[in-house]
Formats: structure tokens, sequence, C-alpha cells
């Protein structure tokens, strides 16, 4: 067999004495994983898989093993040697480790999908493999109240979990895309709207049981709100996309659910104005529980939607969200409008009811579909892209944005969640239109980083962003990056590729904007 | 030379084809580092040393290597083996790096340290070598007040840090004991009473310049305030205890400084119905700036010592700390009133102008002074531990907490971040008394591990807690952290011996408490 002599991602020029003792891999120094995904290797996994999981949950369907390796709304070109060449669902922890110990003696790759939301290639299967979808893993296990916490199976969406907890008046705040499960939240270390008030996904977790690539179930801690017990091995497993471990169940920090919410709408001349009422609000310390940006082209897609009864101002116009006592909501909101006078809005909207608030907050909600409503014919594809500055630095790199948006010729539209300096651009393009969407991408990404931004702010590396980290980061912090990959998972079976390079790139395969 | 051949620690009894491709270290795999801290290597890595940070920045001063391993309010008892053989103080992030190169290539062991206010024997020179004194890096390099944030040296306390950020109308939140420096609050992952509503030290840095255990710098990120870009780098190191690498820059979130804040004071028969008051107002979702709980034990001390103008109750207290609005603090008042009159509370006292707020409040401040001021004689320590709970279990380990201790003889009172389910016991003990000493804070732990909590909530494990890690997670789990150590200090040079062991302990060295 071609592997028997091969331990997989090995470092290679450095002497075993350098290698053994440095606390980095530079790119230069890593050496091509060596996997087995030859056609007999898989037959007899086959079996072994069908011992855990049984016959009827192994699929090899065709449009099965596409479908768990890329979407229509992912910016990655899925290629036909990135499909996995089975699906294979697990029901408990125990088996998810039964089956990395079988991929880890017979050295075959391993992706994980959950909800499949995810933008950046987070689930192409670049060697092939197998899947692993935790769809029959989405049980709420247990919600405490009085601890405020919740375990729950990978497979469970946000959504869904927001309802059962509404139900006691409680609230779990990440809201990435519909359709999101704890396992890919986990993974991308999302956020959303809420995280200008109560933080990232980050901020949520507890603890995480997580099977590593060699089989070994570890639980990263219990369920004491805070700790100061060891390495942080929850959050080094928050945003490592399925690259360290698989997670099998999460123990969730859950809050009380506001009781009053509310909503504002104003728009503004200028992004820039727009930006510097949100300085103003976020300085002066108003407690809103969200802040969002929509740019003109946005709010022009919203209205042609008409899938709102409004009809809304085509400008730069900021969406709040209040949240708290029905005083302390009552008084944010004046604070805002004055704030917001000052910094030149053109009317301001609040809501004085709950129906209003839903009515003004959908619009906002809509921002995605209203742009995809604009495809000139199933041709056209959308590429959701976001990066993060430091707020001081957001009207500028929207402005330039926007600016190159409209002298590339596409189609985009741009939403942000402008109190963490963070914000989308949503691109239309056909296949011919590619290059000229990947370059806006990618000029995008490089002006974040320029000015001490990121090239994600939510929505992770995944494939598409690989090259841009260094250039972020250093070669230095990336080499410690595949470090770490490589403790965890020597072999480079899980979700290889992504995140960090674990070989060096052919030629032109880099894209060349970030060789520095 | 007898290193000339070693590669420090390294794996034991594994095939050289397991241990490349395992996720984990098990303890039984450790094989001891080995360093060289013979007179003449250190002799040689001195003159090394006088080349980078100049004779008058290397002591080798008795008092300042003692003082450099340990304090009088450690609870680790040094040993005469776990003193440094010289103080280096750099200047800057190259110069650290520089030292770490020749402590690399001569196999030197290395203890960080900034403001010395751990606990639990973090700085203790467990395999001499020497120490690394942050304090001639102790500048706040920047504060962007527009962005909500700063960059800071880790020898700056975050007192100062806090008194330079009043200024403009900013705040700091992590506040743990006086005297500590932003470089110890991230090794130690620290936080205090305003943990609740703001969070842990995890959740306040953007960003750290680390240098490696090879030398090599890395900055983890750039300023975004929220980032999705590749491993979380920041976060493996928060709470790392200067084990994984040395923190030479940090750039911190900072937030609105609130313009009003006050505090209330309330009184119970019981600790449990003072907890059934703070799950009251947890659930209620008050947004309360702290709570903290201190004991019938603790307010005693505080009365005894006279420090504050009032006489207090010497029953279980709540001290409630609120920040807002005007309108918004007035409406909190009212609502923990109401809920902690519900509870069973004995008279509810709340400031009305700010110096009344800092009367009430210095009363929670002196917590541990009075306590210490109740020794017997010079011969008497003080012993501060921490552990956390799910806050519903809270009144239980709070009173069989108390039980123990009154059966041990010992005198220890109880204060805690209530909020979070964490609390401290400060104890007195001679050192006939140590092993009685030892053997309640163990119990304290266990009972903590026993009731999914953690043995240390914000104090770190340092030496003192390491047997309690395995109990609390799992073989497996620290084996996994055995690994990330492994990872990024092959060779084991920084603060070695901390959190987790790195080979197997002595007989009679591991307390039996955690032996599962």
């Amino acid at each position: 067999m071609a592997v028997a002599g091969g331990f997989g991602w090995a470092v290679g020029k450095k002497s075993p004495r350098e290698q053994d003792t440095s606390s980095t891999i530079p790119l230069n120094d890593a050496v091509a994983p060596v996997h087995n995904v030859q056609r007999s290797n898989l037959q007899s996994a086959w079996v072994d898989l069908r011992e855990v999981v049984g016959e009827e949950n192994i699929s090899e369907d065709e449009f099965d093993r596409k479908s768990h390796a890329g979407s229509d709304w992912s910016s990655h070109q899925l290629k036909e040697s990135q499909i996995p060449f089975a699906v294979v669902k697990p029901a408990s922890t125990e088996e998810v480790s039964k089956i990395m110990k079988i991929c880890h003696e017979r050295r075959i790759p391993v992706t994980a999908y959950s909800g499949g939301t995810s933008l950046e290639g987070h689930f192409a299967a670049t060697r092939g493999g197998i899947c692993v979808d935790f769809s029959r893993m989405d049980k709420i296990l247990n919600i405490n109240k009085e601890d405020m916490d919740c375990i729950v199976q990978p497979a469970v969406g946000w959504e869904n979990l927001n309802e059962d907890l509404a139900d006691i008046g409680l609230f779990f705040p990440p809201d990435p895309g519909p359709g999101a499960q704890i396992g890919g939240m986990i993974g991308t270390g999302c956020s959303g709207t809420n995280a200008y008030r109560y933080g990232t996904m980050k901020e949520w977790v507890i603890s995480l049981t997580v099977v590593l690539a060699d089989g070994t179930i570890i639980k990263t801690r219990q369920r004491p709100r805070k700790s100061s017990a060891g390495y942080d091995l929850t959050r080094m497993f928050i945003g490592s996309e399925g690259t360290l471990g698989l997670v099998t169940e999460a123990t969730l920090k859950v809050t009380t659910k506001p009781a009053n919410t509310s909503v504002a709408v104003c728009s503004f001349n200028s992004i820039r104005e727009a930006a510097d009422c949100v300085f103003a609000v976020v300085g002066a310390g108003v407690p809103i529980a969200a802040i969002e940006i929509l740019d003109d082209v946005q709010m022009k897609c919203i209205n042609e939607a008409g899938s709102t009864s409004r009809t809304w101002k085509e400008a730069p116009t900021l969406f709040f969200k209040f949240a708290g006592t029905p005083t302390g909501v009552k008084e944010q909101i004046g604070i805002v409008q004055k704030l917001a006078k000052k910094a030149g809005s053109k009317g301001f909207e609040f809501a004085r009811s709950a129906d209003e608030a839903n009515e003004l907050w959908s619009a906002r909600k809509e921002a995605l579909w209203s742009t995809m409503a604009k495809k000139r014919d199933d041709n056209d594809h959308v590429w959701t892209t976001d990066v993060a500055v430091p707020i001081s630095r957001l009207p500028q790199i929207i402005e330039e944005t926007k600016a190159d948006i409209a002298s590339s010729g596409l189609f985009a539209s741009i939403v942000g969640h402008v109190g963490d300096g963070n914000f989308h651009s949503i691109l239309l393009y056909n296949d011919n239109e590619r290059k000229t969407a990947e370059d806006v991408v990618h000029r995008m990404v490089a002006r974040a980083i320029e000015m001490e931004g990121t090239a994600t702010g939510e929505h992770g590396v995944g494939l598409i962003k690989r090259d841009a980290l260094p250039y972020e980061t250093s070669d230095e912090t990336v080499a410690a990056m595949r470090k770490l990959k490589k403790a965890f998972d020597p072999l480079c079976l899980l979700n290889c590729d992504k995140i960090v390079r674990v070989e060096r790139p052919g030629p032109g395969e880099v894209v060349q904007r970030y060789d520095h």
C-alpha cells in the first residue's frame, strides 16, 4: 500500500533537530499530506463505516455527495475532484470517534457538514475522502434556565434553538445566516447583527465535546460560566473551521430575552454622515442592541423587491435596534434621535409598536434576498464577502469599495454591522465576469488589511481568503497556525487545505495581490 | 555537554509512527525536559544576554531573584531550587526575541514576570533558568478613542491604564487584584468584579504580539474589533500562563466609561436567600454592572478592621453596582430592591450620591485587607483560592465550604463574584496548619468540580491546581493541552511545569484527592 511508510504531512527541509525544536512550520518546510483515497481503501473503509452507522446512513448518491461539498451561494467554484466519495451520518459522539479511528488508520480525509451555509468553500472536499454529516445529531439535550445555559448537538439550528428558548424567556444571541447550525457556527466563529451588543460566537460557548483527528474524545470543560483552568481549548476550536477536530456537542451560554425591543431607521446624505452618527452613538455609550448600515444600492433593491410595505429613501441608511426596559428603550431612542439629527440624518422613523418594529427590521433582513432578486438571469451568481476594519476607517473603505465596484461594472450592494466595523458586499456576476468579481473582492480584502483590518469579520477563511491571511498577519503568524494544525491533526485529515495552506501552492495558484 | 544530543521534552513510549500521528500526549508518554542549567552554560548565557540588554538590566541579586519567583500572598511554598539565576529586563519585543533565541540555543528555561500578583505559584522557576522581567516595557503606546482600543506594553497596570482612559471618558473593564499588569492579566485570563457585565480578559484583547519559545515574533492579528480570520491565537495565549509564548504588546478593547454608577447593599438571613435574590435579578435580565457576595465572617472582618465609616450587619451580604443613564440606574435600583425584598433581604441601602456609592463599594474592596488584618501574628499566611460553579450550585457549595472550614478550625472568609458563580475563600494558616489548609482548599476544588464547576474561575492553575485539571476535564483533555504545549514549546523552556505536568510526578507528589 502506498501509505505504508508515510506519516502524511511531515516537515520537510529542516534537519530533525530544527524541526523538533521550532515553534512554527514555515510554508516552505511543509510537505504534502499523504492520504489514501484509492478505490480499494475506500471500499474497505465503507465496510468499516457500515459497521458503525449502518448502511442506511452512508450515502454514495451523486447529488448528496455534491451538495455536501459546495453550494450555489459559495464563492468557491467546486472542482470535480473536490467531492467526497461518501456522506456518513453518525448518531453519537462515540460513532464520530469510531469514524475518525477508521479514517485515521486508513489515511482518509474528512470534511464536516452541518447547515452548509458557509460561503468561502469551507466544506469542499479538496482531497476527496468522506463527509461527516451531522444531521442525525440535531437534539437540544438540555436547557438549564437557572444556570442560563443549554447543551446542544451540532445540527441544531440557531433559529430553532431560539424558538425553544423564547418559551422560557431566554435567548441565544449569535445570529448568522438563516439555516446555519451550531456545528458550523462554532467552526466559523460566526456572529451577526447582535454581535455589537452581545459579542460573537466566541463569547457564547462554554464547553465543547470534540473528536480529534485520531478519534480521541475530549470535553474542553464543564459548565461554569467562567474558568481560568488550563488552555482555552474551547476558543481554540471556535473558528477553526473543522480543521482541528469535529465538534459533537456544545454547552452554550444563553441570556434573558429582552422584554422590550424597538427599531429606528434613518437615512443620510452620505456614508460618511451615517458613520459619523454611528461614532457619536457608540461614543456616547448608548447600549443599543444592533446598528446596521445599508447603502443606497441596497435600499433601492429593497424598494424594487417590494417585499416591505414602505418605500424607502434610496440613500445610505442606518437601522438601530433597541432593547431593555420600556423606559430604557424610550430613553435610548431619544438620545439616538438627537445624535442622528446632529450628524445630518434625513428623517428618523421609529417603531411605536412591536409590529412596527418587525416591519422596520424586516427591510434589513431582506437585504440578501432583495439583492439576489436583481439577478439578470439564471447564469448570474451571488458572491457575499465580508471584511472588518477599525470603525474609524469604515466610511473610507465603504466609499472606496463602492467606487471600485462602480468602475468594475458589476452590480453590488453593501450592508454592514457598522458598530463592529464589519461590512458585506453582495456581488452579482456571471461566468464571464468571474475574474472581475474576484478582483473586486480581493481588492476589497487588501484594502481592509491595509487599513489595519481583517480579511473576514465573520465568514471565515475557507479556501478563498487563505492567501490573504499571511498578508493580514505575517508569514510567521501563519506558520504558527500551521504548527497548531499539525499538532492536533498530524496527518492533515480534517478539512485539509482550509485556513492555512499545508503545502506550497502550484504556480499561478496564489492571488498575486497578496504576494508580498 | 549533556544536552548535545537531547531535544529536551520528547515523547516516550509510543513508536515513532504513533507519536507522529496522534492528537494528544498522555502523561505516561511524556519524558522529562532536558535543560542545561550548568554553571558554565549560564555564565556564557550571561555574556550573551548582556549584549542584548546591557549589564545594568541583568540582576543576580538574591532578593531580586527570590522576589521574582514567589510572593507572600502565593499559595505555593517556594523551594530553594525554584529561583532563577538572573532577572533580565528587556526594553523591546526585539530584545525579548533575542533573549529567547539565546535561551533556546542554550536550553535555558524562562519564566515571565510583570505585576507578580498571581496566587498559585505561577512564576516559580521550577527548573531554574532566567526570569524575564517586563518592568521596562510599561508604556501605553496608543489610545485610539474613535476605534475604542489601545495598545500597551505588558507592564502597564490596569489601574494606571484606567486613569489615563478616564481622562477621555473611556474604561477598560477587567479588574483583578490591585497591582496586576496587562502581561500577567493575559497570562492568567483574569477577570474581577466587572466580569458579570463586561466579560473576562478573554473578551477584551484584540491582538497580541508574542515571542515564541524559539524567538519567533508573531502578531496574532491587526486592530479590527472582530475577525474570523484563522485560528484564534489571541485567545489561545490568553490564560496560557506564559507557557506558550511571551506577550510583549497587546491591543485591547476599551469601552465608554459609564456616566452614572451607583451601589446598593443588602443583607440576608442565609447564603441561600442571598443566592435566590441573585437568581431573581439575573433571571430578570437587569443589566447590573456587578453583584458580589460577602459572607458573615467577611462582614465581621470589615467591621473589626474599622476601615469604613458604617457598622455592617454581620450576615451574608450582596453588593450591587449599577451603571447607565440616570434614569436607567434609578430603574435598576427599583427593580433590584423589589426582588431583594421578595428574597428576604434585611434592609436595603443604596447610594444617593457618588460619594455614598464609593463609601458603600469600599467595604467590598476592603475584603482581602480586612481578612488579612485578622492574622494572629507574623507567622500567619494568607491563602486566597477561587473556584466557579454553575450559578444554581453556588449556595450549596458555599454552605458546604463554610461548614468544612468551620470543622477544620481555620479562620476563613468568603467573597464572591456571585453573578458568575465564582467565589474566593481567604484562609489564614500558619506553618503547622499548612496541611489542614491544603486539605480545605483541595476539598473545595473537588467539590466545585463535582458540581460541574472549575478548579479556578479567574486565578489560573499555576502549580497548585495542576492535578485538579484532569479531574475537572479528563486525562485525554489534558493530554491534548500537553500536545498544544509541545507544539509551541518543544523544549519546554517557557514556564515549565505550569498548567500541565510535562513529566510523570514522583511518588506522593500528587494530591491523592484527585487520583481518579
